[in-house]
């Protein structure tokens, strides 16, 4: 059976295109793309044949089959020649049952898709590794590359770096001169990647970048391409694999730029329309309340978002104010009888706190999505027997500064009420022995 | 059929103790404990019926045997019911094949074990699940424990704070006062750990959880205590089991206190006792040249190691003089066929370094079995066609100041050949073009 795939508008405009082509909007109305799937041709296997499949891959030594997202090929890049892959296997984390944490959200089954337990620490790999795997069947096929590159100061930037260095390309990365750190930096200029510090700010970066990729002098790795979403869905895909082939009651996700929404509605009404499961999730995608336009839109009951001015939040990964995946977005709360919530910075540092306490680690954006679940649940949009996954977008080690912050009572504006800070003590026996009582008491 | 175990002294003195006993030494000679299995009754499955077990196990979804060490149940813990067991399905970590990098060691076939994918981020997840469990069993059998306590300032106390946190039960790290940062401390704090600072060294710290361990105030995690080894041995299981069950010809690993090297030793001898493999691989312990007991002492042909003391190494968890598992760790180098080598600080981080940059991120640990690796590859200890498999013991996230340090050039005597930094630019379309145009010249 042959399974094939393209890229067409995301609006419905006529006109397909092979997925080796560097193409990130519609030549025609300029706007998003999607990766648009044979389904005829995927129906020649049974909904019970493809669960076969996957997981036969997955528990096989078949590299790169092994991977969350290449044991499912041809429901993400069918074109693509096996040679070509760059794996790290992602895709094959936890879905850690949070039992200490669910009664102290209200919630009766929460479930953390750890993503952040990956090869360059974030769910980002998985988008990545379809990306530049294609760039090199396009590479192989002629098509002029010279370069990979994003615009980013984070997790795309540090996953980007990390797979283009396994698959010996160029990487460049463009950010605002002053305003990153060393330290946010560092996975990409380890990996090699060419890191240009520009005399702009982030939208400057964007914009230069945006040219670049245009003219052909790089290819763009920055979520506008739709390529990332076919790998990030695969995430929808393990979640019911991982849950004995059921769908969940909710999927929460941390929301900024919008793409993991739609990548989580493309996977699961994937599964749906191959007989894999029979109903969707419901989707809560969560954001911090100073990086709030679609929660806004969707409070307004508006069809669009209207962009704000983010204002600083610990979850600095989804600061932004207008997403670039908005109508995306937008279609997956239509399809998933979706809701949207937001948690202030005192919620998202809380939660973060206490779900440390429970025994997970998370990083600040997984906690505006256990804050958002804790809400949705109070009010009883979520019921309380309902079975809720909550995605964990990056590994909490990247974030020590938060953590360190939070516990040292040094964030402006947040009561740390879970803070723990080190018993100085004298070097007795009997002083310690003390102490150790006195927790007993 | 019953499978066994219980502690038994290592240097072979008589006496057994059940693995729920608070028991961290031999009450006759005092030395190191072993956790002795009943080989017979293990005998009683075949080596394929083992093989199969413990990959269907893996494969399922019967949590916690999911995890890369309660698959091996009856190997580890047979005692331990079910009903205790603390899991974040542990040891599921991918063997990467290391393509990039391997010519450049001169290695032909190199896989690195990323043990560092992991709950709390470290190997020490593999260990401590056991110890935590059996802590669990212990109390419900009536053993008076208070709290689990150790002294440690990185990955042991960051994992034993995780399960204990899991487990709902206390933890008590002490450290010396003002030797460690918040940051390095983060984790513990966060999982709710109380933390005491003492106003001592570290050897100070550690003879004060010894008397308290000896008074049944706290039950001891450190790595003296046998049970850890139980859990770690697992990592050779898993590298056998990813390897088709074939054993590599090295396995090298990164070697402080000196209990991996027999806890892979105590995995391998397992593997061969009951058939699942017919020969050891040789084992090649890694030192940093700034803490090498065990390197002096196995190129003096001693017996017994000299306790050093340890100068600053980047490898900050192997920076150890007297190291505590010199036993376990003498006996594994003379059952495997085993070697010793050293680096040095410039080597650690220029291997480190060249590691990134093949899209891999290695903690400083890791960058001293590379380096050794690669010297002894250099030496001809290992040959051009052996398969080699070097343990990544902790996720490189942990390790952004070191990692920031060597690319701005300022860790003292060592020269960054591979530094990378930004390159400023203005933010002018033409200026950037000129630079990406650079690139490929």
């Amino acid at each position: 059976m042959v399974y094939r795939a393209e890229f067409r508008c995301l609006a419905g405009c006529e006109g397909g295109y092979p997925l080796t082509q560097p193409i990130y909007q519609c030549p025609r109305c300029g706007g998003l793309l999607d990766v648009v799937h044979d389904i005829e041709a995927l129906r020649g296997r049974t909904a019970q044949q493809w669960r076969s499949l996957f997981e036969q891959r997955m528990a096989g030594r078949d590299w790169p089959y092994t991977s969350g997202v290449w044991s499912k090929h041809e429901w993400v890049a069918p074109d693509l020649s096996r040679e070509h892959i760059v794996s790290t296997d992602e895709g094959r984390s936890s879905l850690f049952r949070a039992q200490n944490l669910a009664p102290q959200l209200g919630i009766g089954q929460l479930w953390v898709k750890l993503c952040g337990n990956s090869h360059s620490g974030s769910f980002k790999d998985l988008g990545m590794t379809v990306l530049v795997s294609t760039v090199r069947q396009a590479l192989a096929e002629g098509v002029a590359i010279s370069a990979i590159g994003c615009a980013s100061t984070g997790d795309t930037s540090a996953a980007l770096a990390a797979y283009g260095a396994l698959a010996k390309l160029p990487v460049v990365v463009l950010l605002p001169r002053g305003k990153v750190s060393t330290a946010q930096l560092v996975q990409p200029l380890a990996a090699g990647a060419k890191v240009f510090a520009l005399d702009t700010d982030f939208d400057g970066c964007m914009a230069i970048i945006t040219q670049l990729a245009e003219r052909g002098l790089l290819y763009l790795a920055n979520s506008k391409n739709a390529l990332r979403i076919e790998g990030q869905k695969t995430v929808a895909l393990d979640i019911c694999r991982q849950l004995n082939w059921q769908p969940p009651d909710w999927v929460v996700l941390p929301s900024g730029n919008l793409g993991n929404g739609y990548a989580m509605y493309r996977g699961f009404r994937m599964l749906r329309e191959l007989g894999l499961i029979t109903r969707l999730p419901r989707l809560a995608l969560a954001q911090a309340q100073h990086a709030n336009p679609l929660y806004r839109a969707f409070k307004a009951n508006a069809q669009q978002i209207t962009p704000v001015s983010a204002k600083t939040t610990v979850a600095s990964a989804i600061q932004i104010g207008n997403p670039v995946s908005a109508p995306r977005a937008m279609l997956a709360l239509a399809a998933m009888d979706g809701v949207v919530e937001q948690a202030s910075e005192d919620d998202i540092c809380h939660t973060a706190a206490m779900a440390d306490r429970s025994g997970l680690y998370v990083c600040p954006h997984t906690a505006v999505a256990l804050a958002a679940a804790r809400k949705l649940r109070a009010n009883n949009t979520i019921q309380a027997d309902d079975t809720v996954v909550v995605v964990a977008t990056a590994n909490a080690l990247k974030f020590t500064e938060f953590k360190v912050r939070y516990h040292e009572g040094s964030i402006g504006g947040v009561r740390a009420r879970l803070q723990n800070q080190p018993l100085q003590l004298a070097a007795d026996l009997g002083v310690v022995v003390d102490a150790i009582n006195a927790l007993r008491a």
